[in-house]
């Protein structure tokens, strides 16, 4: 399998295309010239000669290939280039893109379907080839992905691709419980997830804090559940449907025998401790729990799990079965000599009870298990398919333990984490590195994960977009493929690219940042904002006690997970302080340093009386006075001196500012650390 | 009845309130604080002690107002409430807001209707009380404009409105046949309407380049008269209930006798030339029009507008009427010996006599007649109402005729004119002035007209907004509303809360941006868009042969008709070169000057092989050069003398930018010139 490094350069006066290419090839250039980011890298990409104009004749031809989805996926291509050009495209007469496939896929798509294609373009025409359905709907992402404004208008450069993907299971799961996230929400994110080639959509449909699916049987989950906030099965069948004619499969997860208190809200009796029970508006791990020791909760759940069986087509089911809090377990005389009546080794034992008892439900609707780790227990089937979210030896175990698995360590969106850092985790990595081929052949391939604590409806897709593709790309592309400068170059373009997806990830920074404002010209407030970086999960969960009702409409929901004009910074700041200086490195960050330093007296003006902008007073003064810095440091470089007492004092400011302050860090400490690291 | 200017400050400790006050008064302070910007302003203001704290538990109370729009209103706003603010609002016992009428209101919104309200803000609740349901309804949008970001979270200062408009037809024409708008457009613009009090919505459906509608008696009409961009009868239906509920009258328009040349691609017998027609691609006044002398044209228009009628509730049924080409009427013998026989003078003779047949079809329908200037001629019943685009002398002459009438010349939003300039046109203003009362009632209000040769469904919403909103004022405030100052900075806070309206007119910007880049960081590219400001209907014209299909993706669909940066450095400028300069004046202007002159080498690489950025090199060196000019002049304000060959030489470079570039003005010479005028 020739890899990614390996693409061949043309040199015979194609200076555009190969610069282009460099991208592709994972080397980043001084950017020259529009060139395709292609995200996930294919597996093989050759420069051809010339490119394909892409005009209002544009058309995709009738395809050859016997499978719906992929006329349906012709109409909504020229729609979406349509949108992502600015072109109305009417369709000229001669073909310019052919669909072609040997063999329909699969009605639903299946796990280990071949998705592998060849996208082949010259200046007349492109065709992708693929085995089935799923390889041409990849295909024609990429195609879309390389589309350019080049020297004659928009077009594709010519190239051959050839690709397939690394792992069969490249997934992502969206929390719809701890916050509603609206079909919507849901559908622009499976349109995006498909620009990545992402295939699974894992849905966690049932927490604490709200059961959002519509049962017929048991209607006091949804009545009682979700605040009326739920999917009705027509709008399951419709997201289903949705992600289907995209290649993705959608395994729904009901969170049990924990997580649960929002069923006990309808269904008290349920519980292991029966009580008066309400919608969970907290966070955190909660006492309530089923009871596995009575048959009617198997009843319920055999009657619940058939009836949304018979709605989701795949043969995965996810059950959770994390962060079970054993304490009423513990505290229920009953329970416990149950359990020992039983043979059961304490909660564990009662646990794995419970997932047998569950799992039989499952054969007999003919689903497959998924749970998280805590799952794992030698009476498990080994069918089970175990998802971890403690890391690649966890993982490693199970795929001794001859489950197949699932890595979500490292792909925990909600930690707001920098892209790199997702990037560097792989679901062969670490003890997984040293398994046995057919232990290794177990890993499935992985999933993130954005759990919905402190995203909502209007912040989710810029807790998922663009840090999901370099994610997805881990997934698909060679294991080689680890240039972190490509990927960020990359990602960057993706980012924006992906707007034409629906995705609100950049365009809902500018009205939150309004908001804050009430209205009012806010450029003071967006420099401060495009300089700092909003905190996860941990920082958050210390920061205050949250619950569901609190508004996620403050500074940190409206900031960005990584700051891109932070990182250009950095960057240029490494280079002058290796002498590696660019032109105009130096004036870039001079004009940065001097808009920082002159920002906060506009930012005091219009925080004040705003009960929404007085907690960021202190970091805006922080702000100035690291612009300030940064300009003492240029003067530095250029010969002036700086006291030690003031690099000293510098020092212990960095130190400060690396911290957490109102939920963000103030990441344009970094740049002016580079320059003070340098002055020492 | 008390105006704007007289509205009354308290001095007791409010300082926040009367800040706010200033600006709902008219007078722009340094602004502080986050005060409501009201537009249109209403007839009277007085504020109160203290404010209405808007949280999770605010709710709007059963209305007393036996209508269902309020009702269905009510419900509507507090989503968008929530969207205004981020709060999740679940709703607590005691009621905030309390909506009530005297009596419920026309169910179809009629002209004239009493839109008048009051609107009672105290620190425990607030009130809206009206004669009917669109009084409500107005009231609820100055409520919902007045929530802002206060001392301790969003709030409604206290305050007691006293409301009602001046004019009783205040509209917005939008074309959707030369660019197909689809539903969703007409929509949020509906949306938007509303929220600065618009009550007619005049939707022009058909024309040269289409016929918008579904008409079951004639569906040739659709079928081949619109590239299959046409609106079903169940959308029409939709989107005149859609309107009803926001109180919006919907007037359509269907242009006859000319203007017709997409009718004739189905029903060529109707025209005056038979012959094989196609969809018109082109702007500009078309030969091709109807034949005024058969009478298979009467009985083809009389069934189309009897199915038309059927639809639109609205007693006023337009015609259009306007820009008849003579040409076909004058060369024809046929023709022009009819108009011998009937005694008819000529073309004008027979587009009255047209007008006449017409009007006895409209009459038999139960509607009433309005046309622009063209059709007013003596024989023209006097019910009919005349929409004038040739200006106010047009207008007084039918008003003195006994024509109801309605102003448009002034309010042309495609000419992308600044707000001010239409901010200055008056229904009342120039010769109308002058009218005797009886015939000054008989002007009813105004109407913008967003015309569609230069705009489609992406960049339509930033050509209709927010310029439209002090056209609104203009409908409904007071005469004495005119201050320029207070109406811009009130202006551009409802742009932004607009935003929650769903109208993109901020949103696109952006992505139109990224798409220009090819999806890369595209700043360079922003700081020149910012510093521009996009030409209409004239300079686009002349500046190369456009139709319906080139692509409105380049630069100036991109770029705003009027800069918000440009102006707020000009305000800098002025007041810098007359000593009145403030704190941070020279200072902002000096940075944004260093980054115009930093821009171009940036620029450039950007544009490297880009062929929708080539056009903008020249452009983007201006910029850069205004930016070292403006380096230079404010040096020598601060004493550094200049030498008078530089400033000649400025004063000739100022004349070539005053001129159209690329489609756009670099409104970033304005501030320039200032500074060089102040010194020579």
């Amino acid at each position: 399998m020739s890899i990614a490094h390996e693409c061949v350069r043309y040199a015979k006066g194609m200076v555009r295309i190969v610069l282009g290419l460099t991208l592709v090839c994972g080397v980043v250039p001084a950017a020259r010239g529009a060139a395709p980011a292609l995200m996930p890298l294919p597996v093989k990409v050759e420069a051809r000669s010339g490119s394909l104009a892409i005009d209002g004749n544009f058309n995709i031809g009738a395809p050859k290939c016997a499978d719906a989805r992929v006329s349906a996926a012709a109409g909504r291509f020229v729609e979406r280039i349509s949108r992502q050009t600015g072109i109305p495209i009417m369709g000229g007469r001669d073909v310019k893109l052919t669909l072609a496939c040997t063999a329909r896929g699969a009605d639903y798509p299946t796990l280990g379907e071949d998705e592998s294609y060849t996208l082949e373009v010259t200046p007349t025409g492109a065709t992708v080839n693929a085995a089935t359905a799923l390889g041409v709907l990849r295909g024609l992402e990429t195609f879309t992905q390389a589309i350019v404004p080049g020297a004659a208008g928009f077009e594709v450069p010519a190239m051959r691709v050839d690709d397939r993907p690394r792992f069969p299971w490249r997934g992502l799961m969206i929390d719809a419980s701890r916050h509603w996230m609206p079909v919507p929400v849901i559908e622009r994110n499976l349109d995006a997830m498909a620009a990545v080639k992402l295939n699974v959509f894992h849905w966690h449909l049932s927490d604490d804090q709200g059961v959002r699916v519509e049962s017929k049987r048991w209607p006091k989950l949804q009545e009682m559940g979700s605040d009326g906030h739920y999917y009705t099965q027509d709008q399951l069948r419709q997201v289903i449907e949705y992600a289907r004619q995209r290649g993705i499969r959608v395994v729904p997860e009901f969170d049990i025998p924990g997580h649960t208190q929002a069923w006990l809200a309808g269904y008290p009796e349920l519980a292991s401790t029966p009580a008066a029970y309400t919608i969970g508006r907290t966070w955190g791990i909660y006492y309530p729990v089923l009871d596995p020791t009575r048959e009617v909760t198997y009843e319920f759940l055999d009657a619940f799990i058939s009836e949304m069986a018979a709605i989701f087509p795949d043969p995965y089911f996810h059950i959770g079965g994390d962060e079970v809090n054993p304490k009423e377990w513990k505290e229920s005389a009953r329970i416990m000599a149950f359990a020992k009546e039983h043979k059961l080794d304490g909660p564990e034992g009662l646990q794995a009870y419970f997932n047998q008892r569950i799992s039989k439900i499952l054969e007999k609707n003919k689903k497959i298990m998924v749970g998280w780790d805590e799952v794992l227990h030698p009476d498990l089937p080994s069918a089970t398919v175990i998802q971890s979210w403690r890391g690649n030896a966890a993982l490693a175990e199970a795929a001794k333990k001859g489950h197949r698995g699932l890595l979500s360590w490292g792909y925990y969106l909600d930690h707001l984490r920098p892209a790199s850092y997702h990037y560097e985790v792989d679901p062969l990595g670490g003890p997984a590195a040293q398994l046995p081929p057919d232990a290794a052949a177990r890993i499935l391939g992985g999933e993130a994960c954005m759990w919905a604590e402190y995203v909502n409806s209007e912040t989710v897709d810029s807790r998922i977009w663009p840090r999901l593709a370099p994610i997805a790309e881990r997934f698909w592309s060679s294991k080689e493929t680890t240039d972190v400068n490509s990927m960020y170059a990359r990602m960057e373009v993706v980012s924006r690219n992906l707007e034409w997806n629906g995705v609100r990830h950049r365009a809902n920074y500018g009205p939150m940042l309004d908001r804050l404002a009430g209205g009012r010209p806010a450029e003071s407030l967006r420099v401060l904002a495009d300089a700092s970086e909003a905190q996860g999960l941990g920082p958050r969960a210390r920061a205050m006690k949250y619950t569901s009702l609190v508004p996620l409409n403050r500074f940190v929901d409206a900031v960005r997970p990584e700051s891109e004009l932070v990182r250009a910074m950095e960057l240029a700041a490494k280079r002058l302080v290796s002498k590696a200086g660019q032109p105009g490195d130096e004036e870039f960050l001079r004009e940065q340093f001097t808009r920082w330093a002159a920002n906060d007296p506009r930012f005091q003006e219009l925080a004040n009386g705003n009960a929404l902008l007085a907690e960021l007073k202190g970091l805006s003064k922080d702000l100035s006075a690291l612009g300030a810095a940064g300009l003492q440091l240029l003067d530095a470089q250029a010969g002036k001196p700086l006291p030690a007492s003031w690099i000293a004092q510098e020092q212990t400011e960095m130190t400060r500012l690396s911290k957490v302050q109102v939920e963000v860090i103030l990441a344009a400490y970094r740049p002016v650390k580079l320059l003070l690291d340098a002055a020492r």
